[in-house]
């Protein structure tokens, strides 16, 4: 297998971009990744576009060809990946694939969604229900948010954690966020103040939960072999991994365990050869406070049950144990549906090269992604690692 | 990179499925592909789905998650292909890669559409609409049928072409589908009568179009190495190409010419170290009898301007020079839009099995695929051959 590195990023600012269409936000993306990557003269074999809603949303099902016909790549191929809220990486490992192959060389992954444009009550929030499962879910009107209140309960009731414990994670986000120039949010909020917050899905409150965004973020990767060509400091991806679990949730033997998130990150480890040892950042989806909480559990960093018992004690803050979303996570950076799982793998992308400013892990080599796709069940992990 | 075969295939009935879902018909594709392959006992590394307007006209944006559940592949990885009506055609080319940079072994791709339950008038017509450009053609009422009619028109004004020509590939096309038990329309018709049916888009007529059909069609790839341990006649997919041309038509220099078709297909050529003299069976995207006639020119069977001719000639009937669509094509088999990729290579992997029946083209090796998605802004080609 050929190994594969990223030569070039490009990262839209993350917020309520009124004067911007779906296809301007994936070419300000990518035309950014392309002039990072010094790639601009050179002919692509190949572009991925993320988007969760591209179809819904923005009445675009061919939004790939649009792309790539727009930022002056034709005739290069391109597909429109979808995997849910892990569209991006689910882009990028099917781009790693095809440089591994040996049947591409230089590709472009660029994930967007728009979606602040939509103003109907429950909108958004019903469109993105279209994930859960149709006939024993969604017909009867759950959501994403019912789902983690849910989840929220269950943990806290299964291992006795204060509800001060998990909202903690919005605290130190919207911290990290500060410091995130592309961020969503760049405001710091108190425990105090997110614990008065709403509540929206008994415990999940306001503040537990990431906004709903516009955004892009754009990669350029190519044949490892290749990339000293165009760029001093090119990244590996040495792990790729991604697994399935139930559909439908309450047919999980236990809601608080993410068994994709073992199985694809154990591939992912496996695949480059680490352990969550060797892991100095770690960049999770927090769409909900008590997903980074779990992820960090079964990801590999601490044990079941005391992911939010480590962030309460601080040990996921930048220059703690295993710092956890330095880029502030999809509550401070906010959350595009299809950019995120790219934009994670950016913040890896400036940690390793040092790039990160304030928000800089120290002597970052090694970091991984969860891209969280369903409700847990769709989950990819990218691993990546300096050259 | 590791040869890639095809070891097992499953393909609904095409047509009015009223009493089937999106899932159902994409459950009963995967699950004869994985009986007709002898993997029922074996893990699945990925799944990858292929529909255009599962989003828009069933409410799914889960819907690979919802398969590999449904089937019992979990924990298998499970990613949405989106590329128009040649989303089919990009799903397998991503299997290709997944396969061939040695990461995953046994993949099953699955394809599908479910459109007729869409009953208001324009319905189904406006949602594919979605993958023309958004602002020079969409929003102002540009839809499929009228592009296909500008370019009816203009190929019999440039090459000197009466209209009997084009159309005896729908007459060619019905009678092939007489022989296949899974098409849409099991009916033959005459010119007479097809040059007599309305004018949809003129000079397009109501026989010049495929249905709008439900159905779906699935395969099982693996490595090569292993494919004699599931099935005696392993199929290998030997050249795999894609394409983009420009989003907006009237950007393209000559309407006739199918630039995408031209390197994709010569993708697929190179890589298979084939030429266009040695394919045997040719499974074309005639969405419109106009495309079979332009792409027979462009994939390189014949002279610019001479498909039409060759078809009214009898040169791509079954025992033609070259056999086009021995299947009954888009127009006959139906064209369930995400499925139809899938179904043309299915039906290659039919003729190379000598399988095809009453429809078998004589001594079959080797075959090609035309898959257009956009109007022909992004083109997939599939070389197969017998191992």
């Amino acid at each position: 297998m050929r190994e594969v590195a990223i030569i070039g990023v490009g990262h839209t600012k993350f917020g309520r971009l009124n004067d911007k269409s779906l296809l301007d936000l994936l070419c300000e993306a990518s035309l950014e990744a392309i002039e990072d990557s010094n790639t601009s003269n050179t002919d692509f074999d190949s572009v991925y576009v993320a988007s969760m809603l591209a179809e819904t949303l923005n009445h675009m099902t061919g939004v790939a060809s649009a792309l790539v016909d727009r930022i002056g790549l034709l005739p290069a191929a391109a597909d429109h990946i979808k995997n849910g809220p892990a569209s991006g990486g689910s882009a990028i490992k099917n781009a790693f694939y095809a440089i591994a192959s040996g049947a591409c060389e230089l590709v472009l992954v660029s994930g967007a969604e728009k979606m602040t444009h939509i103003t109907l009550p429950g909108g958004v929030t019903s469109a993105v229900a279209t994930m859960t499962h149709h006939n024993a879910e969604r017909i009867h009107g759950a959501s994403l948010p019912s789902f983690a209140g849910l989840l929220t309960r269950s943990y806290m009731e299964k291992y006795n954690v204060p509800k001060e414990w998990i909202t903690s994670i919005a605290v130190k986000n919207h911290r990290n966020g500060l410091n995130n120039p592309y961020a969503h949010f760049q405001k710091e909020i108190t425990l105090k103040k997110a614990m008065e917050s709403p509540i929206i899905a008994d415990p999940l409150q306001l503040y537990d939960i990431c906004p709903i965004s516009d955004g892009a973020a754009a990669i350029v990767m190519c044949d490892a072999n290749i990339a000293k060509k165009y760029c001093d400091s090119p990244i590996l991806i040495t792990g790729v991994g991604q697994a399935t679990d139930t559909h439908i949730i309450y047919e999980r033997e236990d809601l608080t365990v993410l068994n994709a998130l073992r199985i694809c990150s154990k591939q992912a480890y496996d695949m480059a050869k680490k352990t969550p040892n060797d892991i100095d950042v770690f960049e999770a989806h927090d769409a909900f406070t008590i997903l980074e909480a779990i992820q960090s559990e079964d990801i590999g960093f601490f044990k079941k049950g005391e992911g939010a018992k480590a962030a309460h004690e601080g040990l996921t803050e930048i220059g703690g144990k295993i710092p956890i979303n330095p880029s502030g996570g999809l509550k401070a950076r906010g959350h595009p549906l299809g950019a995120t799982g790219v934009a994670q793998v950016i913040e890896l992308v400036w940690q390793l090269r040092g790039e990160a400013g304030k928000r800089q892990v120290a002597d970052a080599d090694t970091g991984i992604t969860c891209n969280f796709g369903g409700f847990g069940n769709n989950i990819v992990s990218i691993l990546v690692e300096r050259m």
